[in-house]
């Protein structure tokens, strides 16, 4: 495909391009568009037709719109954003740099740049910031066949015409009504008496999260969003909805591996962003992590004495750490589907308490095992029965402690207003590291008179 | 809520619960009814009114749909499987236990049984398993208004109105078209006019993740299936491919945080089965981190001569975990939006390289100017200026090895067929462990002559 436009654009042949481009979806376009630049990227862009080239532009890559915008005319720029959904023009602005932004915006007409503006009001992760205004309003006293008329008229520019919010003369929500509803009722129905008044919606400053949430767990198309006095502001559709998910799913992995997250494409970011997103958290583990080295140094008369003990250090770091993340991953996977609240912490600890005991007697079982035929009969290492014992009672107590600490920090982040991703495998690990430490140490000392 | 269903189920006000029910979403429904169980739960599900009740069915626990399926007579099993979805259907019967399940399929009339036994021998993770056949079908020789009569005579017992399949009398799909679309055409043009021919569908048997990607590329509603001779099957909706978005991210966390995947939500799981998920990772992992015992055992003396080097064990051990699941879980992440691919291979690993580079200097510049401050200063540690280099020298190298096996390892886990997220923090970490330490030992001889 790429060969084939290649050779088209060298040839000259745009005809043809354009034609092609005529079959192909907005989202391949935006793909295929995405491996050209400079010129060539404008030129491409110019023979689109029209009816997608809108919404080809605000599926491409930020740098490619940029560059677009950049060699755009002015009456290119107010075609372009005057043919956009408002939800999109208002990403579009949102990722752009300050003075690409104002000249959009310098464009559009006043209509338009009155609802963006609005629009751009509202706080980064709320409904508001992610609402279109563009839907489909009826008043309770029309007919369902005046209703298809008011669809007719302006169903071409809105983002869905499938349910339609029901008004009245002020604005309040008083009902919702879909497309599919009116097909299956007379002509001469009624609105008011069609429509369902049971209207679940969403407030403008509602957590997008919540929005999709909610969208998801009623299976609607879209959701109202109201402001406080009830008054229709827009409506959420799902598939802003589905985007909301992807993004907050990846945010949230990049939280758990700590890194601070971003929106950008890891192929686009440059090395010295990346750098800046990965060596805050680093840095900050770096520091936590000496402070288990200062428990080894505090026992370092203790290691001299039984070289043994060493060896296994390793292995009770880790697999504390791997127990704790399993719980806290658990845990948080839990919340974000709200299927665990801070009102379970204590259930959650009991069945954590319960599982740790399992895993830590499965564990410290192989581990006894593992010692006396690898160990002691293999490789003649010659590790005594005490050491052993000292060994397998702290991976017991290492497994309780890590799975308890698990679960319990990512409740009481999200309690405390925090993302509980940030309890996730890095975080923990640092901690288990320490209990692990004292554990073995205090073992140790306890049952080798060290 | 709850209060006040379980005051007037005690005083057995069942019309005052119809009518309260009457006016609530299904999904809420499912949720008070998940607080009930036993006669009362059967007595509730039994009042709801009959237009929502296998809608609500569906959204209820395993747990509880298999304690009502149960209860429920003959008639009312057929009754509700018949006002199922057939996906849902689907789901149903394949949540529950074997007896339960044949059950469900003996009450359902010959057409429905037959039909949900076609969608049941889909393969777990294939668009057919998650397709629904409940779809408006038309043919391009209809008018609009023909399509609109099909849709008032069929559209109350189908998944999605809004979009339309058309197929030739031999169920080739041969266009789409939307409610949308008819709606802004005249009453007398004909479908074969008006409708898309580029249909984008996907075959009975991919991959159930990618159909849901699809429907979010292209944002659409609902995507047709196909089979391999072109023949329209069914369709998958949004809000089933959002929910299959949804389980592949709590299922890519889990199986990152070494945890065999689940369905069941954390508190429906008996302790026993946690257990089982769990512990064959950790025992896994567990024996792998022997081997870097095993390494720290075969520099016994080393350690012994220097026993500062201990303390800075943990340190180094983490941050290359650390340093190792920011570039597995990066890439992990663009594999999974289509950001990253397998002939991105050396890309990565060159910007990789740098970032560890840029990373490592770094770290090893706070780790020299923290070990002459804190230890040397302050705690009187005197680590020579020796060991400093040591550390940091192994420091600088062990982050640009675990990012390089931390982006590599997903990219070829990928290439061999496996999921990526298996390469995620507990496997990178136990890889870079061993690699830290064996880094470690080598300067430490080479520099120290131990």
């Amino acid at each position: 495909m790429l060969e084939k436009v290649t050779e088209l654009l060298d040839e000259k042949k745009l005809g043809e391009l354009h034609r092609m481009f005529h079959d192909m979806m907005p989202a391949d376009i935006a793909e295929l568009l995405g491996e050209f630049e400079g010129d060539r990227l404008t030129v491409l862009f110019r023979i689109l037709p029209k009816e997608i080239a809108a919404d080809t532009f605000v599926l491409m890559d930020q740098d490619k719109m940029e560059e677009l915008l950049r060699a755009f005319s002015d009456r290119e720029l107010t075609a372009l954003i005057e043919d956009m959904y408002l939800d999109d023009a208002v990403d579009v602005i949102e990722e752009m740099p300050a003075n690409v932004a104002e000249r959009i915006l310098a464009r559009a007409s006043q209509e338009t740049r009155h609802e963006i503006n609005a629009l751009l009001k509202y706080p980064h992760d709320s409904a508001g910031s992610i609402l279109t205004t563009e839907y489909i309003r009826l008043y309770p006293d029309m007919t369902v066949s005046d209703a298809f008329d008011v669809i007719r008229r302006n169903g071409i520019d809105k983002e869905t015409v499938y349910t339609c919010y029901v008004t009245d003369r002020k604005r309040k929500l008083v009902g919702v009504v879909s497309v599919r509803t009116m097909l299956l009722s007379p002509t001469d129905a009624v609105i008011g008496d069609v429509m369902e008044e049971n209207v679940i919606s969403v407030n403008t400053l509602d957590d997008k999260e919540f929005v999709a949430n909610q969208l998801q767990k009623y299976d609607f198309l879209a959701l109202p969003v109201v402001d406080s006095e009830n008054r229709m502001i827009g409506i959420v559709t799902i598939d802003d909805a589905v985007d909301v998910i992807v993004d907050e799913y990846s945010e949230d992995l990049e939280i758990m591996a700590a890194i601070t997250p971003t929106d950008r494409p890891y192929l686009k970011q440059s090395v010295f962003s990346i750098w800046k997103s990965r060596i805050p958290w680093l840095l900050l583990l770096m520091i936590s992590a000496t402070f288990t080295g200062m428990i080894i140094s505090s026992f370092e008369e203790a290691l001299a004495a039984q070289v043994a003990l060493t060896a296994f250090i390793p292995m009770l770091m880790d697999t504390g750490g791997n127990s704790g993340s399993q719980s806290s991953v658990t845990v948080i996977r839990g919340i974000s589907l709200d299927e665990i609240e801070f009102r379970d912490t204590f259930l959650v600890m009991w069945k954590e308490l319960r599982i740790s005991v399992l895993c830590g007697i499965s564990l410290a079982a192989a581990t006894f095992i593992k010692i006396q035929l690898v160990d002691n009969l293999i490789m003649k290492n010659e590790v005594s029965l005490t050491v052993s014992a000292v060994v397998c009672l702290t991976l017991l107590f290492t497994v309780v402690c890590a799975k308890l600490i698990g679960c319990v920090m990512p409740l009481l982040a999200k309690k405390l207003g925090f993302d509980p991703a940030v309890m996730a495998s890095p975080f923990i690990t640092t901690i288990v590291d320490a209990v692990s430490l004292l554990l073995y140490f205090f073992f140790a000392k306890a049952m080798l008179g060290l």
